[in-house]
This record gives structure tokens, sequence and C-alpha cells, in this order.
């Protein structure tokens, strides 16, 4: 309700400010008998972490993870885990000549106007910083995945006007923009450190591929799998659009063209064409899931900007503190992160209705 | 879990296969007091039925609503409320000869991967009919939604290629297909005759507004109110994208140029721009919310189309039934309803915050 | 959150007032395949229903009920069930006299606190009534439950100081008070006639065993199975106690004498007692499970009694309606629905669990 | 749905196994804007805290607690609240020993059947030390309660068959038994030792009393709030019985003397007794809630007792660990923060309810 929590069977809560001692995530519903370290946690953490290339902010964050419980002698034990990640490199000082001002882009006056409190170090609550346990969640939620033989890959799709012409899933961790073209991801991460030198930052598409996704997952009505996909990743705080298959492009296409005629393909059904993404009223149909997401550009910038302050007057503000100039690249493992926490569940919730 | 129920304090489970015996919608969580009659949601009911227009399916369904519960003198009681609509036009003999076929674009091969069962009958529980009881509820969240002034308006911005040019919302009940501009009207309406004169179908784009939402609505983390719209509207089966404020463009724009500034009107904090769509960090900010959602063309059309049988053998399939050539104009009201039954609940769990 | 669902996968949704135009239920969460027909559910209505004998009240309702949807050809789809039972008996106007009155015993006075709306016909949604309903969903649980070879059995034990001393399951169908000792059920229906001659009412002790519940059912820590049957029986509005095995009597017990040791019974693990009353920490231990609830004499009766208008005055209060003395006999069968629908939901759970 | 979760709105999930690194607790839905510090909540779990007098376990655990989010500048801020305590005098090594044997009365047989998997130190997650993020919780839900003038007062009734006899608040705190009666409590005392010195143990009975509570909390049908209760309070694992008001008592009672009739008290609508317990229809009535509990005997004692192992054979097991030969006096402050939590929740379902 309060909205700190995901998932209906693989229930991932978390908890934790930007600025505060610690931030954390517990999951309840972890199947019992999974092997489980925190380096296979710390691995995906560390593809998230701020200050791990020139064009990610600054702020130098190990996330160490620790394990607090739910794994007995290297094995999920089937009841709660829970991890917490200490923060380190916490300087509210940054903030302190914006306490009284709400930072154009930002969640500060909405949060203000819904709880009538106002945690100004580095949005609190609102933070990006919250999804780093997104990430250690979606760890787990990877693991059990790869026991069903199903794969997330995501990449960068696009910087501004820069779009990716190839998808070479193998050079994807081989350039800092996560591009999967090398060609491109040059151009992209030269148009990243433009809008950096400008104080400017710059939005971007990701792409996510779900490969090995068998038929029969998601729920009619309410569930259906782009639903909770949709829901999934639009709760990513950067987000502000998504598509499946041809998406909005299948908005000037007739049904004879865009439907996926079926055919046996040795003894599988499959589809000649994809334009559905490979969901069909809402349930997984064996073929590729396919989705893209709009990412705005960074609200924080290093520019003078206009705003008001608490006190309901008009004011300039000059946001200090380290940016991400595009946060695309470091968006990409929170997008593979949501879909994996998705696809868990609506596994476990399919576990349900078999014989 | 099994995807029949929206909401979290104002939960709307909804019931009923397209040629059963009846469809129906149960509100658990409705405030006591509502006054509230079966004409109420008539009016609603109307304007999603089928037959309404020239361009709609032929389907003859009057769409009668009876509230069995829930209401006592004229008003609601605060307990569950449950409404049902008869089916009446039933053709269930226009299905006998794809009985064994899977329809391409339709759920009939992934309900049946699901769950192992074929309801043949247009699609049992995966057909649009479900969506009449969204509109039942939908037309209550409307009434409550009313009480606070907040409006949501809903339309047809685009056919195909053919785009509104103006927003006049005066007109968009004065033309069959819902669009604010009665000029790109006409043209949508001779599309979508084309495409039907073809045996064909077109998709086409619908944009909502919401006016007088007051800031602080909708939870931090993975509850934020464009997450849960995102999830209330992907839920409708023939939407493939959605897109928030300035949303995919958004991805090509700088953020000093995306990020809408502060300023004081009056006593009251509005935004310069509304690049966002009038929700920061998930929650929102009191400016109008804006969103479009992508319509794919119906993937029931008229024409021979290549298929496979439920015994995996590839097979032709001519799809029998009375269908919609474009279904915009139906979906607008089942756009309002779901942003209807989001807001309500929003409305709700604010209720629970405030001291 | 308002109430009227209960179950977490298998989840039951009840609506309808006790003089309104029908009651019915939703169940979302059933697996599909299920034989089911309007005849199964009927039979358990049948031995709920109001009118049975001449110690039950003497409203006749037949208490049919029609499936609207979630059965295709004979079999469940897996997608939401609906059932709904037409009121038929209904005499309102014996409760126009006490319209402005708070009947003593009864949901009168805390609706209204709560609502701030009076239903007056019957305690509208407050009705025993409303336990219909959860018979109609517990017959579809039950054949779930009797494909897994567990077996629900509910007998009234005692009525007031009248204490069965046998425990002859064949009888209790026998006999109109549901007791599983012949000779007791003659003293308890001599007990409940002279109450009612009296025009008074008597309460009683409903004991319950499952048998063949496997090891393993029920969560830990805040869903233990007890803690989810407790939760289901109390829900029942006639009941005022639960205790499982022991119950009370263990607290004068030592645990040397308390507790259940372990022991090899050819290749089963068993205990040599039962005081757990088949539940070890949450969990099912594979014994039988055994639990018993108080149930109070109903507050209808046909005396004048003192209480308070709405108007808040101090008045008598005469009820008239046609009222049970002793619910017991007709609560036999909700009992064994709540306990039915939580194993069932238990068993569900328990399959996202394993492998 | 893994059952480390309970309430609605105020959502607390717990994590944490006896002899892991550390146990802790979520609460998701706090209010904003409430004063709270560690010292309000380790009040409260120092009355629950192992080692506190001669009659408890002389496990040394000072249960400091640490507030890891969810409080900014002293104050909630609305969003996930977050406390951990680290787990100190482990001592793994008393559990070697049997680490292939499943100790009576335990849940080691039943987790190993749910899970396949068995943390022998101390149970694991099944352990009764889970319950202080019961109470780190629950001092939380009673400062907002405490806010609404609602006050909870539990205390040990009965140890074995001593019973107190008076029910003076003032003393509870004031005996290590925390009974109400210092007579009876010095009976309980040596009650309790004679118990431990035959390397037993002995049950008992708690009986809780909420003053304060106004009418209209809890839901109708199935949750209402005596159901709430009974399930919030038969998930302490010691707990084999609950009931309200009269409880059993009344089942032998006749409706004219049961009912509770009301009367005007100057201008509040009062009852002339209590049987109901401030429940009627699961709905408060504005009078004192009063419940009863039955603590079995803890099965954790010093004697050698016949049991299986894990590789089912017969076996003899003899539990060395510290362990307390009567719970009570620790389920009190248990008891109390169960009842909190509900009430805090159903306060806070009901505030959506009024306009």
């Amino acid at each position: 309700m309060a909205g700190n929590t995901f998932g209906q069977i693989f229930k991932v809560t978390t908890f934790g400010e930007s600025h505060g001692p610690a931030i954390g995530v517990v999951i309840d519903g972890v199947p019992p008998g999974l092997e489980l370290t925190e380096a296979d946690i710390q691995f995906e953490l560390d593809r998230r972490r701020p200050g791990q290339s020139k064009i990610t902010t600054q702020r130098q964050e190990t996330d160490k993870v620790e394990i607090l419980s739910g794994v007995f002698e290297g094995k999920t034990t089937g009841t709660a885990l829970a991890m917490i990640i200490r923060n380190q490199d916490m300087r509210p000082k940054d903030y302190s000549n914006i306490k009284n001002l709400f930072r154009p882009g930002h969640a500060d006056y909405t949060y203000f106007m819904k709880y009538g409190i106002r945690d100004y170090q580095g949005g609190g609550r609102s933070s990006g910083r919250e999804t780093a346990c997104r990430v250690a969640a979606g760890a787990v939620a990877k693991k059990i995945l790869a026991d069903h033989n199903i794969r997330i890959v995501a990449y960068t799709l696009a910087v501004g006007d820069i779009q990716a012409k190839k998808k070479d899933y193998t050079v994807i961790e081989k350039n800092i923009v996560r591009a999967p073209d090398l060609e491109a991801a040059k151009l992209m991460i030269k148009k990243i450190e433009e809008a950096r030198l400008n104080c400017d930052s710059i939005g971007g598409v990701i792409e996510a591929v779900i490969h090995g996704c068998p038929p029969g997952l998601g729920d009619p009505v309410f569930d259906k799998l782009n639903a909770r996909l949709a829901y999934a990743l639009m709760s990513i705080g950067t987000i502000r659009g998504i598509e499946f298959g041809t998406g909005f492009a299948a908005t000037q296409m007739h049904g004879s063209e865009h439907n996926d005629t079926f055919y046996m393909d040795d003894k599988r059904v499959r589809t000649t064409t994809n334009h559905a993404g490979g969901i069909l009223g809402g349930i997984s149909n064996g073929e590729d899931i396919i989705l893209r997401v709009a990412v705005k550009p960074p609200s924080s910038i290093a520019q003078k900007q206009k705003t008001v302050s608490m006190d309901l007057k008009d004011a300039d503000i000059e946001v200090k503190g380290r940016h991400d100039p595009c946060i695309c690249p470091r968006v990409v493992p929170v997008v593979e992160s949501m879909i994996a926490l998705t696809l868990v569940d609506a596994l476990m919730i399919q576990k349900t209705i078999g014989s």
C-alpha cells in the first residue's frame, strides 16, 4: 500500500534513504535450497554502482552487501531473505544550501505535499540510490530464472539521437554506456560527455529482450504479463514510457500486417513475425519478449535554475552533489532486475495452476 | 493473484465470459453514503457498448446493468457492491468452425498453454467484452472523483496516420470516433471504413488528461502513480505502449530543456512547462496528468490467415463473428475507467497518511 | 481491506444483503479442469439452508445457486468463478418496527457507527445469510481437497451443557442437530426446543477434525496454519473462541506431559499423542488437525429487551422475524467450508515452494 | 504469502534467525511526523528480552535496536521504517548434538517437511526469538495508539492452576511473572521454579484488555476485528487458543442472559454487561475489548525425551540450550504488540471510510 513492496509471491520490500545509515531489502517467498552467496549479489550491484566510469556520478559507494537472514550453510531456507548495504560516501552538507528549495524535476515538492516532511539530503527515499536494493533482489531472481533457462538482456539502444545499429550482445559489457554496438557506443559517450561539459544531461532508450520464456506466464485481465512489466519498469523513477513489440508503431499498422500468424516449426508452435513482442492476451507465447523504455534526461544538472522555496517564494537554485549526465548505463541492470522480479513472480504464480 | 482483481483499497473484481450467461463486477471498498443508481452506470456502459455506430462491431448487446448489492435506499452502504450484465446476443455457433484453431493475435493459444482448457466461444474470458465490467466500476469511481473535482478526459488522438490537430473537448462525444477535432474525425472515420471494406483493421492513439488532481497522490518506490497507471492501462488487451508527458520524445532532450521549473502563480506552486506530465517521483504535482496509449489494430479481421490447429498442424483460418475495424472509440471509456479506478485508489491510500 | 475477500491464492469474495435481490460469491484462483456442476454446490447449500428442520429458522429459502462464469462444458476454466443465489422469502416488513432501534447482540449499532448508514432489513450485510456464499465456495474447495484425500468432518459437540459422548461420524447427518452421538442428540434437541419455547436461544460447541492433511502446510511466523484457521473461523459471526488440540486445557499441563513425542510407525513419522492438534510451529505435521469453536447463543430472541434508538433514547425492542434458537446445526457446514477454504489456499501456497 | 508479513496498511515484515547475524523488521505504512527514537523501541524490547529474571531463559541478549531508515531528524518520514537487532549470545554448538534429531513440540520436523532444509540452530526462523521484531514494531504501533487514547494492558492471568484473583494494573510490572495480583504472583513464581527444578515447564493464560477503542473499528465479513485479532495472536507460536468476552463459557448461556443490552449513559451508548467483549458483528462497540489466550508449556525441557532422527529412526533426545520454564511473562509484551499492530491497521483502514 505504502509503496515499498513489489511482487505477489516473490515479495520484495526495500527500505533506506540516500544519506541514511543503510539501505536494504527483504525478499519473502524465496524458494528453499537455492545456492546463494554475497558474491552472487555483489556482481550485479557492481554493474549499477556509482563511480564505475567517467560518465557516471563520482559518488564513491562500494555498495558492499551483507546477507542478514534466509541463508543457512550456503543455501536459501525458504524464509525471509534480508540484505543491507551500508551507505559510506554520504555528503549531506552538499544539500544544506538547498534545504529550503524544491529541485526542479525531482520529487522534493511532491514528497513534501504528500507527507509534510522534507528529507533534503539527496532526496531521501526518493533518491535513485534505492534502486540498488532492486538490483540486489534482482540478482536472486536471475539465479532462479537461470535454473529455468530464462535469460534477460538489456542494453542502451539510444542516447539522445544516437541509435545503436547492431545488436551484438557480446559487446554490451565492454563499453561504458552498455550499448550493443561499439561504433554507436563511441558516439553516445561523446554525446554524454558533451552534456556534462555543458552542465547538462541527456536522455535515451533502453531495450530489453527476454529469451527462453515458456508459454503460459502472466495472468488474465488485470495481471497481464505486459501490465505487470509496465508497472515494474515504470516504477523506475527515470522512465517516462514503455512499449512492447512493435509498440507505438503498431498504431499506424493494419491488422493484416500486425497479426503474427502461427506456424509449426518442427513440433513447436511459432509465429512468423513478433509484432506482439512475445505476449498475447497478457500471457507469454514462447517467442522472445521485447520491450523498450524511454529514459528521461537526469534532473540534477549543474546549471542555475528557477524554482520556488518552502516558504512559497520564487527563487534560484544551484544543485551541487555528484550526478549522472546520462543514467542509461546504470539503469540497464535496474531494468533487468525489475524484469527478473516480475518473471519469477509469474513463474511462481503459474506453479499454483498446474495440477 | 489469478488476475481478476484490481486495486488496493477500492478493489474491483470482474468475472464472466464473452458468451457465458453473464459478466459482472464486485467492488469492495466503496465509501458509504454515495448516491448511486443503475442509470449512473448505464450512461457509461452505453459509451462502450457494441453496435453503437457504423464503425463498431454489430453485436447487439444492450449491456443492461443490475445492481445486486451494496446499495440501500439509493445510497452505497460501504459493503461490497455487485453488478451484473446478462449476455444477450450470443452466437457461439459463429465460433464452431474455429473450435480447433488458434486465432492469430488473440489469446487462444496462450490461454490454452496456460490452463490446458479451450473456451473457443469468442475467446471466453480473454474477450474484450470483459472491459464492460471495468466501465461499470469506472462509473462508480468517476462519481467519487467528481466529488473531489477531478475530471478525466480521453479521446482518440490518432487513427493510423491521421492525427487530431485540435483538442476541443466539446466535440469528443459528437463524433463516432471520439476525436477532439471534427475535421480529423471525418478523415479517421474514412480510414476506418476503408479498413473494414478491405476486411482489415487499423490502430490508433488515445490521449487522456486528468484535470484537478491534487498534489500528493501516488506512492513512492514501486507504487508510483505513473507505475500504477501504466499497470492499469496496459491491462487493456489492445494497448501496446504508454507514455507520460513528453514520453519517448524526452529521450532526445537535455535536462535543461526537459526540467519543468517551478514558479509561484498567485499562492500556488506551478511549473512553467509540463514535460513530466503532472507526476514527479511518482507523485502528482498538481499539474494536469497527461498520458498517451498505443492501440493496436484489432486482431479479428475477415481475411483468411495462416495459423495452427490444436493438434499442431498448419492450417488456414477465417474468423467470422462481428468485429471492430478500429477499437479506439470504444476503448476511450475503458481508458477513462482504468484511470478513474487508479485515482480513487490513490485518493483512498492518501487518506491513510494524513493525520 | 474492506473485508469481503478471503484467501491469498484461492481468493473468495462474497457480496449481498439479507433482504436484497441476491447474494453471491466470486472465486479467483480456482484451478482449471475441475469438474463442477451446480448440483455439487447445491448439496452443501442444502445442509446450511434455513427451514431445514424444526429447530432452525422457518424462513424459506431454496438457496438455488446459479453459476455465472468460470465453468465451460462442465469444467472450471481457471478464470473467475462466479455464483449467485437470488433471495426469495424476503420479508423486509418484519423489520419496519425496529427501523430505528439497535438490536442487542447484533451489529446494528456498530455498522451504523462505522458507516453512518443503517440497512435495517435483517441486518443487511451483517446477516448470517452471508455465510451461504462461504458454503458455496467451500463446496468448490472440498472438491479440490477430495482430490488430495483430505477430509473435513465437523459436528455439534455440545449444546449448552449437553455434551456428545461418542464420536460416531456415521450419525452426524442423521440427526437434525448434527451431533456424532444419537443419545446426546436427543437431549440437545430437547434443550433447543425448550429454549425456543421460552422465547430464548442457547449456545454450543462445534468440533472439527481434518483427516489426511499432509505435513508441510501452513506458513511460518504470521501465516501459521492455526493462525489462518483461527482467522477463518472467528470470522463467522457467531463464534467467540477457538482452541486447537488440547487447547485451554494445555495451560494447566507440564511440558513433559504436553509434548507429543515422535516415533516411527512403519516408515512414517508419527506422534504418540496429539496435544498439538496436528500443527507444530504453525505447520501441519501429518496428524489429524483438531479444533473446537465456541458458538454463542443467537442474539435474536422473541423476548422484549432493553435497547437504545437511533435518536439516542432508551427504548424497548421486540425482534420479530424468523430465527434459530441454536445455530450449531447450520454452522457445522460453515465451519467445514471455512476450513476447506483455508486448506486449499495452504495447498496452493505450498505448490509455490516445491521445486 | 510466505508468512513474514502482517497487516494491510500498517505492514510489518520481519526477518532473521535465532542464531544468524541479526533479526529485524520493516514497517511500511508508518504515518509521517511521528516522533520516534531508538529509546522508544528499546523500552518495549527490554520487557521481552531473555535473561530479565530468574524465571526466564538465561541467554544474554541486550536486544539493542538500530533504526536504519524511515526516521529523519527524530520524526518518521512516512516511508519504510527498518530496524535491526544484532544477535550476540549465539551458541550454535549447544545444538550440534541435536543436528539430526527432531525436537518434540518444536517445528523442526514440520519445517523440514515443508522446505527440505534444516536450520538446527535453535530452530532458525521458527524460534520465538523472532517475536522481538514484533515487539519492536509494536512499540511504534503503541505510540500511534497513545495519540488516539487507546491503551492495551496484558497480564498473566494464570500459571498452571494458579489464577490471579485481583486485576490491579499497577502491580503488573512489579512482579517478574507480570500478574495483576501480587499474592497470586508469588504462587505462580513458585510453580514455575518447581517446574524448572523438575526439568519441566508449565503453561498459563494471558488476558488482555483494550481501553479506549472507539466504536467502528474492524471490517465486516472476513476481516472482523475479532478475526484479525485471533489471527494476530494465534500466530504467536506458543498460543493454543483464544476467546473473546465470555468466550467458551458463552456456549452454556442463553441468549437472554448473554445479550448485552444497550442503554444511554449520559450521551453515550453503552452496554449493561460486556459478554461480547467489546465487539459486535466484528466491529468495536466502544466498550473494553477483552480477550484471553491459552499459552502452552514450553516444549524445550531438560529431560530426555523420545523422538526420531532425520534418517527416520527412533531415538532419544536431550535438548540443551537455555530455555524458559514458563513463557507467560515474556509473551505478555508480545500479546500487547500483536494487538497494537492489529488496532493501528484497523484505525488506518477506518480512515479510508470516513468522508
